[in-house]
């Protein structure tokens, strides 16, 4: 009875177009991505008008790019094939991994329409797939596994010290739903641009820590993405701010009532509050991406005694700042702004790991090798880690696979 | 010092062109939508080699189509017209309402890349936008404004009956979190090629609970949106199912360990054992669209002692069935399968509410019309809702803004 009913849904919708209607019924029959048995993939798009159809994609060979910076990595493109109006590419075989990529057609960029997974990146889309690999790689890492799931809820807190009511991601690992038993957190931060959202949709948030939990690599712990704009309430779109287009943006400290880690003392009274929490240092870490770990930088040694684990990924700390129109060096700036009395209170706690990851080719480097510098000039303990590449979710995925296997043991 | 952080990173990123990088810069400089303050939209895109650039929505007057089922309703489209490679149109003067539209280029459908705001509808994508008006208007239900927000998660649970572990989408209002207090239940269903992240994301369910619950309009309650395909463990992409096509797809229930009426039980249990709800028949309504209609009918009469409000949008019951090659009438369907003494015993129970809401040019019209008279000759109450238009999101939002304001009353 049931398949009868619903065959005759679908042949009573197959004839219809009007615009909703139409979505019961995919025009579009081509597969794209289509990864092949050799973990080459298939690319297809029906354009039959284009005159030109290019991808360009994280899997292609870089070209070398100059910029103000000097040389670097830029993605590079391919020129798809057309027969019958269906422009093709086939990759070469591809390592386990989570890949972006786009269609370039007729030189204005355009998403893969076969492909419904896209992530948003401030306000660019791009398409995804993974590769996966036999188990312990990136690929099956970023994938979701038949192994038990984490609540991802978005809820909505008030911050006393921002004086505005905003939005954060918390995932609660599988079994907590289930029991009566006190969690380890983690405080996970994104970069310019991103948001509340950005960990868990860009960085597969969820998925790592399902699958490094379900392992036993990681504990079980809480994690905590906020929103690190501090003019913002929530990602764009989600609050009463409106729809707007979003753009490049710092926290926006310089018009909020505190600067983000002023405030994130909101943020960890919230999450004792109202989750059960081991609400202790040694179960409380914190790291973050780009501006997050600038952001991670102030708030470990604005509270020394919240966090035993420090991450910074790729951060944003003391960039090219400068004092009545001279230029500072980061040793100086260290001193001028106090950090440097801070940190020297947060090593003397004896933070259980202070961590650093960077990519070779970030625009950041220097700067974290000198912060690197300075950390060793102290004395003070941290660990590193260096991967190829640039500023990018590739490394910072990467960052909070190893980072979180560290955490709470 | 923040202001001169973040500013350095941003003037050292804007010479970067890396593929991640770059998403630290819009290139797309181009309004669009842009909402004047007459409330026409003009709509732009950058398309200099483009021929010929289209726009379709559903603010544009439909067109009469000639299809198996006569003359429906189709979106119209009208052309854009180019200056210096931007491509313009502006609208008429639009009412409150949340609007889809998508762009067609030489004859390919092309989202606005100017317009972060999408929905997935099954495989397809269109782009959206919202016209508020004054308070008491569909543009303004379906905004997120300055009330009160509740938490949205997405949780698994075991399923017994189906024997698999599934997904899906709780939507608790705002006090929940701070409060000890009890809620009654809505489960709100999907339609068929949807997943539980239907209502929430086309639907604006968060939205609309949001807003009529923070004006006295709704009662303060749990929203749970289910999966409705019996086969399917989550959403696409959300589980080790994998990152497929989503397709038109029933409910599966040919395949799977049982139907979606019998497996429901596992849903309110789940409920009714984690979170702080009224457990008994006047706290709990059900109600759905399109299959999810035809679920919401199949499940409140296999359990008449669940829930006191029944409300069917749209809704796919008994639609052609045959047996032994003969067409059957609809009453002939309901005495074959048993519906009728379900229903007699439903009805015997006196629900609170049982109510039909139909767009007048759905194809799923004359189906309900015949239940609604099977349902006058017997005597059985329930309320009713005609709207314009066919089976299309814009009822169903309209549906539940109506049917949740009855409900626990």
């Amino acid at each position: 009875m049931k398949t009868k009913l619903f065959l005759s849904i679908a042949l009573a919708a197959i004839s219809l177009t009007a615009f909703a209607q139409q979505a019961l019924f995919d025009k579009n029959e081509i597969v794209s991505p289509q990864i092949n048995a050799d973990n080459t993939v298939t690319f297809r798009l029906k354009a039959p008008k284009a005159v030109q159809v290019k991808i360009t994609g994280d899997f292609l060979p870089t070209v070398k790019q100059q910029t103000n910076f000097g040389l670097i990595d830029a993605p590079g493109a391919a020129d798809l094939k057309e027969v019958d109006g269906v422009w093709t590419w086939t990759s070469d075989k591809l390592s386990p991994e989570l890949y972006s990529y786009k269609f370039i057609v007729d030189g204005m960029d355009m998403l893969d329409p076969s492909n419904i997974y896209r992530n948003r990146d401030i306000a660019s889309f791009t398409n995804i797939f993974i590769i996966k690999g036999n188990g312990d790689d990136k690929g099956t890492y970023y994938s979701v596994n038949d192994v038990p799931h984490g609540t991802l809820a978005k809820v909505w807190y008030n911050s006393p010290t921002l004086k505005i009511t905003r939005r954060m991601t918390v995932y609660t690992p599988a079994g907590y739903d289930n029991g009566k038993g006190k969690y380890p957190v983690l405080y996970l931060l994104h970069g310019a641009g991103g948001d509340e959202n950005a960990w868990s949709e860009l960085g597969r948030q969820t998925q790592i820590l399902d699958n490094l939990i379900a392992e036993g690599k990681a504990k079980p712990m809480i994690v905590v993405m906020t929103n690190g704009n501090v003019t913002q309430k929530s990602a764009p779109g989600e609050s009463d701010q409106g729809m707007y287009k979003p753009g490049f943006r710092g926290d926006g400290a310089e018009k909020a009532a505190a600067s983000m880690d002023e405030s994130f003392k909101d943020v960890v009274n919230y999450i004792d509050g109202h989750y059960r929490t081991l609400a202790n240092k040694p179960n409380r870490a914190i790291c973050g991406l780009s501006m997050g770990g600038g952001h991670s930088f102030a708030i470990s040694k604005r509270y020394p005694d919240m966090f035993d684990y420090v991450g910074l990924f790729s951060a944003a700390i003391f960039m090219g700042g400068n004092q009545n129109g001279q230029q500072q060096t980061l040793e100086q700036q260290m001193k001028s702004s106090g950090a440097d009395k801070q940190l020297a209170t947060l090593f003397s706690k004896k933070p259980k790991l202070y961590w650093i990851g960077i990519g070779n080719s970030d625009f950041l480097y220097q700067t974290n090798a000198d912060y690197r510098k300075y950390l060793d000039s102290k004395g003070y303990k941290y660990e590193y880690m260096e991967t190829d590449g640039g500023h990018i979710w590739r490394n910072w995925r990467i960052y909070l696979t190893t980072f979180s296997q560290k955490l709470f043991k």
